[in-house]
């Protein structure tokens, strides 16, 4: 598993620069007390892994140009999940993709992301360093920066190795609104790929179990896709990300929030076999499984075939489908065809 | 103490809100999972504290008006104070004054924040929900409003009870530039009052000390008196709030940065009487102690004496002074008069 992650990275190819050499080689509580281990620290491995022009005026808050018009997005994650590297991403790359994910869903061209590391006492540097050159091959692929950030230690035993915060600032143009308050009756409901990657690569990898499968993590960026689905496509009515919760979870708030009922065609929705597989051996419900690099959107009738094509030219969107609609009955609920009931 | 700061807090006044019930009284993993849980904690405890036309629309990511002109600025803090509350605040003013301090050094209108929670397992509810009125009160007084949030659940023993990170946003005006490369010689060195309140405050609390004192922490929103400073004087040079490693901290970056000398007369520092005994007791340093209700200035020599008085006008400036000056020696070092060297 180790070796066929190194072997991913290596490929995908990207930013990576040297283990500089600190004073230690494990994180000390001094190296969040403001003194010259924190210096270190910053100097050393945050500058230069996520340099930019911005953040390196080393000031403690990051000045933006505004754009010329539309509106800010603004959105905040935590990220504490464990093992810290799975296959397929790691954290760092799950931090930068999950925020960048939730501004691309409005529509926004993600842009600017602020980073806070909580560490606990002892954590190797050379595990952080893998961590922060991960965030900013994270952070090329889908064009944001890193502008500013913070550093906390705390003791052993008050944190599970690492946890990391990133908020995120993107630009909306005017002409976009997207908003589950605009779901429609006969919005087709399309999902940009297979479900439940994400959560079971790291259920796989943490238990431990041995699955001859490859199942890996879906961690990607989303906002180019939205991109190319918005220029065919400026009125899609509403798009999240089915992170915790699944897409269960999603398009519960879209029916709840819109007051629609959302019937969905079960044997549409696209899981991977070795997927269904290991959720089977383990009880769990794929459509309740977490993903870091899907997206559900819910769309104008008449440009759902249309914007399928399109996704489907993209990497990200290959496996694209139309799973279900919006209706109005069942209201504020979702309906499953194949149960011929409400789940 | 404990009376007090009841006392203190009720004084103040301000939003509170009834506790909810909710089906748990502790926070249980499922609160963290992305459904009935989760959403019953943001329903019932978040929202209702919270509460504001941005915030109430329940997207994944809020969006927000732009400025007419000027800049934005973009901040991050994350918060693991122990105890969570201490004489004078609690962990939530703390996570709302810091990242709001961070905006208004620089000159910023702080204007959004974000907030993301992460909480162990077992953490009672009802002081979760006086830790978000707190943060609510906080961003009443400091005039800014929390859009956007997370919320993640670690089990026990991942956690020191709760974590809050907090980004902001805050808008720039044109003619404003602080920054401590714009430090000059001759800049005189304002502090705005008392130093190592905040530290001694927590560590007091922590270690269980009995000094008879009324030592409190300092937290408070510096923005209001930034702006009054920027009336006086808009060419404010350099200004930052000396949170952890204290005035020290903050002198030896704006040395280094500036590659000027700082020269500073130890009798002006001002240092409360029973915290400079606190600090005797425990042989710490004030100067190194954290504060969160301070801000320290390198301004111009002709408008000192003038923006000293308008600081002392204002409750969190009563005690302001001037305190030393930047010079053309020691280049990238602090100088203690007192002591006749280099510290």
């Amino acid at each position: 598993m180790t070796k066929k992650q190194n072997t991913r990275i290596s490929t995908s190819g990207g930013f990576s620069c040297p283990l500089p050499i600190l004073d230690y080689d494990t994180i000390q509580l001094a190296h969040g007390a403001g003194g010259r281990l924190m210096s270190e620290l910053i100097d050393k491995i945050f500058i230069p892994c996520f340099s930019n022009e911005i953040l390196d005026k080393m000031e403690d808050q990051a000045k933006l140009d505004l754009p010329e018009s539309g509106k800010l997005v603004f959105t905040t994650d935590s990220f504490v999940v464990h093992p810290l590297k799975f296959p397929g991403g790691d954290i760092g790359d799950l931090a930068v993709n999950g925020t960048v994910n939730d501004l691309a869903v409005s529509g926004a061209v993600p842009k600017y992301l602020s980073v806070g590391f909580i560490i606990e006492e002892g954590f190797p540097i050379s595990e952080l360093h893998e961590i922060a050159q991960s965030m900013r091959r994270a952070a090329d692929k889908a064009g944001v920066k890193i502008v500013t950030g913070d550093t906390k230690v705390v003791g052993r035993g008050h944190c599970d190795k690492v946890y990391i915060n990133t908020a995120g600032i993107g630009f909306l143009p005017d002409n976009i609104n997207i908003s589950v308050s605009n779901i429609k009756v006969g919005n087709k409901i399309i999902v940009s790929g297979t479900l439940a990657d994400h959560g079971m690569a790291v259920m796989v990898k943490r238990e431990g179990l041995s699955f001859n499968s490859d199942i890996e993590s879906d961690s990607a960026a989303l906002n180019h896709l939205v991109q190319m689905m918005l220029k065919v496509c400026p009125d899609i009515s509403a798009m999240r990300d089915p992170t915790r919760g699944g897409l269960a979870a999603t398009l519960n708030e879209f029916a709840t929030q819109s007051k629609m009922g959302i019937k969905l065609d079960h044997s549409k929705i696209p899981v991977r076999d070795d997927v269904k597989a290991a959720c089977e051996v383990l009880g769990i419900d794929p459509l309740n499984v977490a993903n870091e690099g899907k997206l559900i959107a819910a769309v104008p009738a008449d440009k759902a075939e249309q914007l399928l094509r399109v996704m489907r030219s993209h990497p990200l969107g290959k496996d694209a489908a139309i799973i279900g609609e919006a209706v109005d009955k069942h209201h504020g609920l979702v309906a499953l065809k194949t149960l011929l009931g409400v789940e």
